[in-house]
C-alpha cells in the first residue's frame, strides 16, 4: 500500500490508508491506546485496540508504519482519526529523549536547545521556522529571476578580504594561506562588469568577529544582489522594497500553516518605505529619546529606538537609513556630497538586515579611495584591474537570511533562526 | 528617457530609444561608424555619422549610453539598427584588453582564459555557459520544491569530516581547529531525521585533493538531496530521472538563445535510464574493450567507454551503475547482499555526475559499520546520536553543478563550467 501524507488523509476518508511518521504523543485508557503520529505534513490521532495490535516497545519519537481506516471524529483537532489495523516500529528509540519536544511551546534554554538541535527541530513550532526561512530564500530567487538577474556561485576560498584584511578566517590551502570570504562583494561587482549586469547569490559568508552577541554569527547566509546601469542608490532601495514585498507574499502564500503555528503576521510594506538620513536619525534619537554619543552609525539600542519611532509615526516595520559617512563605509562605496556616501541600511523591527548602496565604477576614483581608506591598491589587483575595461555604474545590497527570519518571527536571538549556528563557542552540532 | 534592453528594441520600432551597454565591435567606413553594442540581452548595430556625433576615445568594451532612432535594416543579423543621435562614454577603457573577446569563438588557452576570467565572460558564448548553469540550479530547486522538499543551509565550517578525516581543508577557528565541509552528508541526513523528511541544499563543498585533473575542483557546488521513508535506492534513482528531465526541460525553456549560441542540444532522457551493476559494467568493459584491472570502481577511461557502450546500445546519454562494493563506499552506505551496497553512480556522457544510495538508519548497524570501516564511533558522536531517537529509512544523492554543466555543453575540462575555479595552483581571481 502506498504511503499517504497525513495532510492528504482527508482525500481518502473511510478507506484503509498507510501512514509513516514519528510517535508524537501516547495516551492509554484501559485497553485503548491513543497515539498522535506526526509526519512532515501534520499530526493525526491513531486509535489502537491494544488487545489486537501490539504497542509494546512504542515510545515517543519511535518511527512507525501504521495502516488503518480513516474515519471522521469531530473531537479531534483535525476532525480525522485512524483506527489502527497494523503498527510496525521501523526505527526504535534507544534512550530517553534529551529534551522534551512534544509540547506546543518549548520553554527551554537556547543553549540546551542548540546542543540538541536535530531533536529540537522535531517540535512543530521550531520545525516551521526553517520552512519559512526556505520560503524567504525562494522568494528572493524567484523575484530576482523575474527581474532578469542571473544566479551566481562565487568562491568562498579567497586570496584577499573585501574589507582590508580584518575579521578573516584563515584556511590552510595546500602550501598557501587563504581566507574564507566575508562577502561576495568583489565577485558580484565583477560579474556585473562581466556582462551579466544583474546578478544574485545565496551563500555562506564568514566573519571572524569574536564578540558573542544576539545579532552576530560567524557563518551566515547572505542573500546578495548587484545591478548595473543604475542612476543612484535609490534604485536599489526601490528594488529592495519590491523584493521584500514579493518575499513576504511568497511566505504568506506557501507557509500559511507555519505562520499560524507561530502566530506570526506578515508585515505590510508601505508604498514607500520611510527614509531618513543617518544624520537625521541620530539627531532624532537625541531629541526624542535623549540618546547621545552616536557617531557615524546607530548602536543596537539606536536601531530599536528608530524602529519604534518609525512604527509609531508611519506604521512601518521597515526604515531606510541613508547617507552613511565615508569613514564608516568600505572603500568601494560611492562618495556623496562632503563626508557622506550613496549608501543605506535597512532596519527591520529594530535590527539592520541590509547594507547596500551605489559603488564606485571608475578605476581612478576606486584606486584613490582605497588609498584614502589606508589600503594598498596593489593588494586588490585582481578586483581593481576589472575597472580598467569598462565598468557600468552599479550598486547592490545584501540581506542576512537569518536576521530577516528572526525579525519576521519576533526572535530575540538570531541563533533561533539559524539551523546550526557557528559562533566562538559553538562548532557542533 | 528610460533605458530599453536590446532584446526589447523590436517593441519600439521607429522610435527614439536609449540603450546602455558595451562596445562590442567598431568599424568605420568614411565618415560613418558602425558600432555593435552589447548588453545582457543581446547585440545591436548602431550607425553613427561621425561628423555629427563624436566617437573619439571610443574603444572596444567602452561602456556607453546611446540614444537614437530604431529602424529596420534587413542586412543586420537582428534586422534592427539604431541611427545614433547621442553617444556618451560612461566608463572608458584604460588599457588594451588582455584577451581578445569579441570574436564568435575564442581560440585561447584555458589558463589564459581563467586568468582573465571576468573579461572573458563578456564573450557571448562564454557568458551563456553560466546562464545555463544558473538555470540548471533553478530547475533543481523548483522540481524539488514541487515534490515537497525543504531547502536547507547547513554549516560549511565543521568539527569533523564525513569521510573520516582525509582530504579536509583546515580552518583556524578562534583557538580551535576546524574543517571545511566535504559534503552536507551528515547534516542532510540529520535533517531528514529532524522531521523535514525531504531536504535539499545547493552549496559549496571542499575537497583538499591535491591531484590536478580535468574532472576535479577543490571547491565546487554540490546539489544535494536526501529523502526519508524510502524502500530502497531505486526510489532515489527514479526521483533523479524525473529531476534531470525537469532540469533539462527548464534549461530548454529558459535558455533557448544560449543553447543556440553554444550549438547544444538538450539530451532526451529515456523513460528509464539504463542500469547496470558495477560488476557487470566492469565485466563488459573487459569483454567489449579489453579493459582490465578495474576493481570496485571505474576509472575515467572506464566511465567514457561504458557511456559509449550505453549510447550505442540504448541511445541514452545517461547510465546508472549500481551495487558498488562496501569497500569503496562510505560507512553510512546501506550494505546489500554479500559485499555489495545499495548505492549507485550516475554517468553522463562519460563522467560521473552523481553518487547516491540508501543510507543506514539503525543506530547499531551504523555504529558497527563505522568500526568495520576502521573509524572510531566516538568521533562521530553528534551525527551518530541522532540515530538513537527514531530515524526513518532514507537515502539521497548529490549532483556536481559544474560537472553536469560541463557534460551538457560538451566541455573537456570542468573548469570551463566553473566561474572562478579553485585548484592547487589557482586561488585567484
Amino acid at each position: 500500500m502506498k504511503r499517504v501524507l497525513i495532510s492528504e488523509i482527508k482525500n481518502h476518508m473511510g478507506k484503509e490508508v498507510r501512514i509513516n511518521g514519528w510517535i508524537h504523543r501516547i495516551r492509554k485508557i484501559g485497553k485503548i491506546g491513543f497515539l498522535l503520529v506526526r509526519d512532515r505534513s501534520g499530526i493525526v490521532q491513531c486509535v489502537v485496540n491494544t488487545k489486537e495490535v501490539e504497542i509494546k516497545g512504542l515510545k515517543l519519537e519511535s518511527v512507525v508504519e501504521i495502516t488503518g481506516q480513516s474515519i471522521e471524529n469531530e473531537s479531534c483537532k483535525t476532525g480525522i482519526e485512524i483506527q489502527v489495523s497494523t503498527l510496525i516500529i521501523i526505527s526504535a528509540v534507544k534512550e530517553d529523549l534529551p529534551i522534551e519536544i512534544n509540547k506546543e511551546s518549548m520553554d527551554i534554554n537556547l543553549d540546551v536547545l542548540l546542543n540538541n538541535r536535530v531533536i529540537g527541530l522535531r517540535n512543530p513550532r521550531i520545525n516551521a521556522v526553517f520552512k519559512i526561512q526556505a520560503a524567504l530564500a525562494q522568494g528572493f530567487s524567484q523575484f530576482l529571476i523575474q527581474q532578469g538577474f542571473t544566479q551566481i556561485f562565487t568562491p568562498k576560498i579567497v586570496a584577499e578580504g573585501t574589507e582590508g584584511g580584518t575579521n578573516l578566517f584563515t584556511v590552510k590551502y595546500f602550501d598557501k594561506e587563504a581566507y574564507l570570504a566575508q562577502s561576495p562583494q568583489f565577485y558580484k561587482q565583477m560579474m556585473v562588469g562581466a556582462g551579466y549586469e544583474r546578478v544574485f547569490e545565496i551563500g555562506h559568508v564568514y566573519r571572524a568577529e569574536s564578540h558573542d552577541t544576539k545579532r552576530h554569527l560567524n557563518e551566515y547566509v547572505s542573500m546578495d544582489l548587484e545591478m548595473g546601469f543604475i542612476e543612484n542608490e535609490f534604485e536599489i532601495m526601490e528594488l529592495e522594497t519590491q523584493l521584500l514585498r514579493y518575499m513576504l507574499q511568497y511566505v504568506g502564500k506557501t507557509c500559511a500553516s507555519e505562520l499560524e503555528l507561530l502566530d506570526t503576521n506578515i508585515p505590510v510594506i508601505p508604498a514607500e518605505i520611510p527614509r531618513l538620513k543617518l544624520s537625521e536619525a541620530i539627531q532624532l534619537l537625541g531629541t526624542q529619546y535623549g540618546k547621545e554619543n552616536l557617531e557615524g552609525d546607530l548602536d543596537p539600542e539606536g536601531e530599536v529606538l528608530i524602529s519604534k519611532y518609525i512604527k509609531e509615526k508611519y506604521d512601518s516595520d521597515f526604515v531606510f537609513l541613508t547617507h552613511y559617512p565615508q569613514s564608516k563605509r568600505p572603500m568601494y562605496t560611492m562618495p556623496a556630497e562632503s563626508w557622506e556616501t550613496h549608501s543605506f541600511d535597512l532596519i527591520f523591527r529594530g535590527l539592520e538586515i541590509t547594507t547596500g548602496g551605489q559603488r564606485i565604477h571608475q578605476y581612478e576614483q576606486l584606486k584613490d579611495n582605497m588609498v584614502k581608506h589606508g589600503l594598498d591598491p596593489n593588494k586588490f589587483e585582481g578586483y581593481l584591474s576589472v575597472f580598467k575595461f569598462g565598468m557600468p555604474p552599479h550598486g547592490g545590497l545584501a540581506i542576512g537570511l537569518e536576521r530577516i527570519t528572526a525579525m519576521l518571527l519576533g526572535f530575540d536571538n538570531v541563533r533561533e533562526a539559524t539551523l546550526f549556528p557557528r559562533d566562538k563557542s559553538r562548532l557542533i552540532p
